[in-house]
């Protein structure tokens, strides 16, 4: 009883965010505890499109700022991308089925109390700004990462 | 006693894929009970290319199945493929050492009963038809993958 | 008391081998026992610059020393690389945080009693000599592996 999953999301590719987001939100219906801890382009999910912002940024923030997908649905695959062909293949064969899209899961999982933390160090290498990310992140070390894996039933590396 | 492990098969690279098998292998000859979970570009490693079909397929799921590598030993390398060079090359020297292949692993798993899934959605949504699969496989939900693997001793995400 | 972590080190990719070390440095300075496995392009991160050689090589393990990079601090990313340009954006920015590199973080896990471990078959089928890597490799199977990754409290597939 109380299980307690953890993933560290690193990745910034559509598939394999929406595998991670898919989990966390599998657990949450078994009352699997989770924390998810977005670290290097896994930041690339928390950013809010309607938040993102330039103030106060050296110029190679403000160039990673503007070379990185804006959002989670921007995302692109990590196989068979072919500059956006292959992504909106896939987005159109996931509409056929009806079934949700990466941005879906991510509200679910917002809803379903998984707990969010960005990497306190990716953050700031990547220049990334707390207020750019969606409200409920925590910004979050390694060791108080390790602290929340070494607890869990399971970790997984994304 | 009773060791378990549980591989989530995202990749659908040659060399990654081939680590999950070596491991699957390595720890059935330990005694150690495997779950291979196969997700996304991992399916490509079950489809057995003698029994690939088209029928009742969408426009998407046919350009789908063009589109993807047929068999296991069409997979390309994660690093340095050069469009199939690279890869050539990794197996030339896989052969000069006489090392397995990566369907020589496969087969290996096979026949010592590891477990093999198929992620449900991502069958789904990629479109591939359940009797293109090696006959062992089990079609299994999110949730069931979570069981097993919050059971286990060890859980990666290849 | 005594937790345990065990990372495997597939990957040959400068950003993921940082997740990995920052990782391995953090967990030790917790007093947690760390196990680094290092398997196909992870062993790049073990070559010493200083120690390649192409003695008694084949003509592939030599293309394949030629190919790749030539020590941690030459990895690609695994994102943005844009052939060396999104690359060396990425470690002007360590910078500017005066953060540590990949290589001082590879430091730091060799001064903290961090276990180096090189997984022998993608030893032998890459065609490195064990003393091109650093001293204190230890050469290890897969099956050795496992048993240490078996009794760790977290495992990662980095």
């Amino acid at each position: 009883m109380g299980k307690k999953m953890n993933l560290l999301i690193f990745s910034g590719d559509y598939d394999k965010v929406m595998a991670g987001l898919i989990l966390a939100n599998a657990a949450r219906d078994m009352d699997v505890e989770v924390t998810l801890f977005f670290a290097f382009w896994g930041l690339l999910v928390l950013r809010d499109p309607e938040r993102l912002t330039n103030e106060g940024k050296t110029l190679h923030e403000k160039m990673m700022s503007w070379m990185t997908p804006k959002g989670p649905e921007e995302l692109p695959l990590s196989h068979m991308n072919f500059s956006g062909l292959g992504k909106q293949m896939m987005t159109d064969m996931i509409e056929e089925h009806e079934a949700p899209k990466l941005i879906h899961y991510l509200k679910g999982a917002r809803k379903k109390d998984v707990r969010f933390c960005a990497c306190k160090l990716s953050v700031e290498i990547m220049g990334f700004k707390p207020e750019e990310f969606i409200p409920e992140v925590e910004i979050m070390d390694a060791q108080a990462y390790l602290g929340d894996a070494l607890q869990s039933d399971m970790q997984l590396f994304i």
